[in-house]
């Protein structure tokens, strides 16, 4: 039995008791089963103006390890050891002493790893209604959430995608990177490129829309580049950074754009990552173009109504892997510094509401 | 006798010879005396289609460094050992078998470092008539020829000022640091602050329009820069690249913006400077644009006269350093390395022409 499983054994949802995963200690490279803590504790009494959630689903990102290691994030307090590990989640309102809110709603946003939250529902928490659409509740940590407005704002509003661009996306099958290779495959009918690793995911990659793929883990990448953008790319969705983006800088077009929207390949590094020879943008005008998605939040509305079009609509499929259980939460984590994840990661809780307002 | 007073001693300039500096060897660091070999030879018959250019003004730019060590610049062929070295220069038409040319009309444009040139005008030569504007012949190598250019461009095109921006400018007295301050501090009227070493480079950098300036080679350039940018910056014109620029990322307002002119900190270096944290672009929706001048020639008519413009009425003040005579080149290039120029640097030749048509 590993270590993530020892600590996972034994455990029940109880729907009396507050459950919840705590930082126990600071990760030193990837996270490690004595980095986490499970707590209970009885369900506090709601008092005026608060609200009682009750988790759906969980998001597992890759930002999570930051968090644990007591970075600073969007401007929120960092986490101290022993408090509940900073996340986003779907969750329905199944009690309400706050006007603005009735039991039976669904909301997405800032939950933290806990089967139950009790909010007064303040901006800093960012929850936003999930209105019923006919999609699954799931879909409000994926496309019709946070990752879905980091696809559509990074690329549309940061790429600023234009007509016949050559595009190239790395992380082309993780959860941003799955909505954005569609984004510009089928929306922009853009030619794409998809960088993944792996046959399995290369083959994803494919049906999601990319004309062309690299599995980075089995070809030499500055040939496959080489091959891939003999007419040169112009706009780069980075999801990885690293030495990726170093080989990428000498396929620029006139005018071309990088998306900086992850270096997950740099998460585990102490030192961070130093990009040579960053002058290589100056020969064709290109630009790097950093993005953070709490910066583009007056989009929402627009970006989720577009989004849940496209989905209807069969130019966007989600791509969603669900760990079932909320004591599977650290080995999930864990996991999605292996490389192994395709699409968005999530924890399934309790998973879709039965009756839904 | 230094290796360069050694190697210019006993020329004469003589109208009759056409005399040429050549690469005699790769630089290795700094350029030495023997990376250079003095050549003479008869100036040659003109044949059909061909102008006689005799040198007026030779320009001295960083960038030579990197052409006599054999890189490739805008699609030129590289420079072989005992080549003329490139560079741009003033000349006069003083013969023209050419139907296009006539005796007497000025030019700037890709010259090379020699005493006269014969030309068939080609577009890859890039030269372009200065007409007589009552400015000074110099200026075609600074304000009124690709430095001016490069600050018009890099600063309006690139940098896309907007009102009340703070703008920070590195290299701020060197050739097209000194005209960048001047756009945005008189032009754009934007609160302009200068980055240059020594103290009577930053009382330069004050009297052109700088309402702070930083002394690199002084302060302590973190808490320089705190204190000078406590609101953030929202334009940062880079002429050095390097550690500063790192310095510079932890100060970007929403949506900042940095120009990529120039990296003379890197120049000198065997390996390319690697960026940490270029990442923390991403916090704030900055943007790192690189940019080369021979992008922006369209516009070269406007930013000539808005140029002009500027100098006529005394917004802009060209600040050129010459070095007097063209046996001074070599050592005039290695001290551009050593930081002690300010504004534009050339070398007179023959200097200003006596009849300019």
């Amino acid at each position: 039995m590993d270590e993530f499983a020892r600590h996972a054994s034994g455990f029940q949802l109880d729907d009396t008791r507050h459950q919840k995963w705590c930082v126990a200690g600071r990760p030193d490279g990837n996270v490690r089963g004595s980095d986490f803590e499970l707590l209970e504790a009885p369900i506090a009494e709601l008092r005026d103006g608060e609200v009682l959630l009750q988790t759906l689903y969980l998001s597992l990102a890759p930002v999570m390890r930051g968090y644990m290691s007591g970075e600073s994030y969007a401007g929120e307090a960092p986490l101290e050891i022993g408090d509940v590990i900073h996340g986003r989640g779907v969750a329905q309102v199944v009690k309400s002493r706050h006007a603005d809110w009735k039991e039976g709603q669904v909301v997405q946003g800032q939950l933290g790893w806990q089967t139950y939250k009790i909010s007064s529902m303040m901006p800093q928490e960012k929850f936003r209604r999930m209105p019923p659409n006919g999609l699954p509740a799931s879909h409000g940590l994926g496309a019709l959430g946070m990752t879905g407005l980091s696809a559509w704002a990074g690329y549309f509003n940061v790429g600023t995608p234009r007509k016949d661009d050559i595009v190239l996306v790395s992380g082309a099958v993780g959860g941003v990177g799955s909505l954005v290779i569609q984004l510009a495959a089928n929306v922009s009918a853009c030619e794409t490129i998809g960088i993944a690793g792996r046959a399995e995911k290369c083959a994803l990659a494919a049906r999601l829309g990319c004309s062309t793929t690299i599995d980075y883990k089995s070809e030499d990448i500055q040939s496959a580049l080489a091959s891939a953008l003999a007419d040169g790319l112009d706009l780069y969705f980075d999801n990885v950074g690293g030495p990726m983006l170093d080989a990428v800088l000498d396929h620029l077009r006139h005018q071309a754009r990088i998306v900086l929207c992850g270096s997950i390949s740099e998460y585990t590094l102490d030192e961070p990552y130093r990009l040579p020879a960053y002058t290589r943008l100056r020969r064709t005008d290109a630009q790097m173009r950093g993005f953070f998605v709490y910066n583009h939040l007056e989009d929402w509305d627009r970006a989720m109504d577009e989004m849940a079009g496209w989905i209807r609509d069969g130019q966007l499929k989600p791509v969603e892997q669900i760990t079932d259980g909320f004591q599977h939460m650290p080995a999930a984590l864990a996991g999605l510094y292996s490389g192994q994840n395709m699409g968005k990661q999530l924890c399934r809780v309790r998973g879709e509401p039965d009756t839904w307002i």
